[in-house]
């Protein structure tokens, strides 16, 4: 295997960063194929044990991490085999309708992760859920999360779809609000849109749309505010 | 007046983007100092009939445009005036210490104009609130906000506190949880740490401490999403 710039369809990815590593050995150390370290990294010892405890094969090359790093300051690279997951059909869910900024995308993970909803569906095939910039945002959440893809909504309700379940597609102009009282029951999946264009109206009947009280002068929340917003309620409620 | 790249010492910065421009010709037409637009720009017409109405010079100079907005994506500048402003007393307010990333700081005000928030105070030097960065993240609700500066959050006391005034520090380390039904009256300052430090434990003493529920798998929430989750709970219970 050749080491090379990350690019969408190469079958493994790259955890930039020691903090997000550690996350990396720590929640998913069968998936790690190597891990690179830069000559001047101050915490090499505690790698090292990560690294031996699970066989993991360390290199020090400067050169390398430069060139993968892209101009960010990073002193360890995971280097991991993508990896697919199969949702917890039992638990909440977060449904992302094709999300396109990758370092949104990792903010969603790392507070989905923080709320306690472990389950993301991503619908569509705009995103590149393994970008490292995706999974350095995540603050390593990313390895933490089961996160499985859709080629559209209808077909993540033929698998997850149920009488349990209850849909709220968030929708500027939906007719109802959340309320920080919001009643739901144990299962039910959260649904946002893309940044740019939030759902399409199909979603309307697709459960009971919702809408975050904001004011006139704002055309809407940030997609990351808002999905911690939610979050929040429904876990929290 | 010469309009170079901007720095923080200038007495004037930038609105970058239509959008960003038109909002700031919209909420403070007394602090726009010239419009600057692209030869290529679709949109002239509305631009000229807002700049006419309100004696607001326009050039086009795509030279210019280009030197002063950095390889992004930009047809429109709104050049203005720095401005000061007084926050409202009678009003809730949004307290950030420290706050040291300038696209946090724009998007936490875009919240913060959506919420209903009007008010925020910065403590600290680090920020640079004009910063272009800054005004184009909150997509022009920087001209919506009151932002007013102080050296320490005991100045912001002296001037701002009151019997009425319920000072709530948001710390990690609280021993009460902010809750979807929290209690609070009608004026209230929610006040949030930097992006890597939060508050230091003096905040402790200066009114009731509350924390986000968050599971074990994070360090903390990105404080754009701690500020959203607060303001939504805090202006619709």
């Amino acid at each position: 295997m050749e080491i090379k710039p990350y690019k969408r369809d190469f079958e493994y990815s790259y955890a930039l960063g020691a903090f997000v590593t550690f996350e990396l050995i720590d929640a998913v150390p069968e998936y790690v194929e190597k891990v690179l370290v830069h000559s001047t990294f101050t915490d090499k010892e505690k790698l090292m044990r990560m690294c031996a405890g699970r066989r993991i094969p360390v290199e020090t090359n400067d050169r390398l991490i430069a060139k993968l790093s892209d101009k960010e300051n990073v002193f360890v690279i995971g280097v991991f085999k993508k990896f697919t997951n199969m949702l917890d059909g039992t638990r909440p869910h977060l449904v992302l309708d094709n999300p396109s900024n990758m370092g949104n995308l990792g903010t969603i993970m790392r507070t989905s992760c923080g709320m306690g909803i472990f389950d993301v569906a991503i619908v569509g095939n705009g995103a590149d859920i393994f970008n490292p910039k995706t999974v350095r945002a995540s603050m390593g959440s990313f390895f933490r999360i089961r996160c499985e893809h859709f080629d559209s909504f209808d077909e993540y309700l033929d698998v997850y779809g149920s009488e349990e379940r209850a849909v709220f597609p968030f929708m500027l102009d939906s007719a109802k609000y959340l309320t920080p009282g919001q009643e739901h029951g144990p299962i039910y999946s959260l649904v946002f849109g893309n940044e740019a264009t939030g759902l399409d109206a199909s979603y309307a009947s697709k459960g009971t749309p919702l809408k975050i009280a904001q004011t006139e002068y704002v055309d809407s929340l940030n997609l990351t505010i808002a999905v911690g917003i939610a979050e929040y309620v429904f876990t929290k409620t």
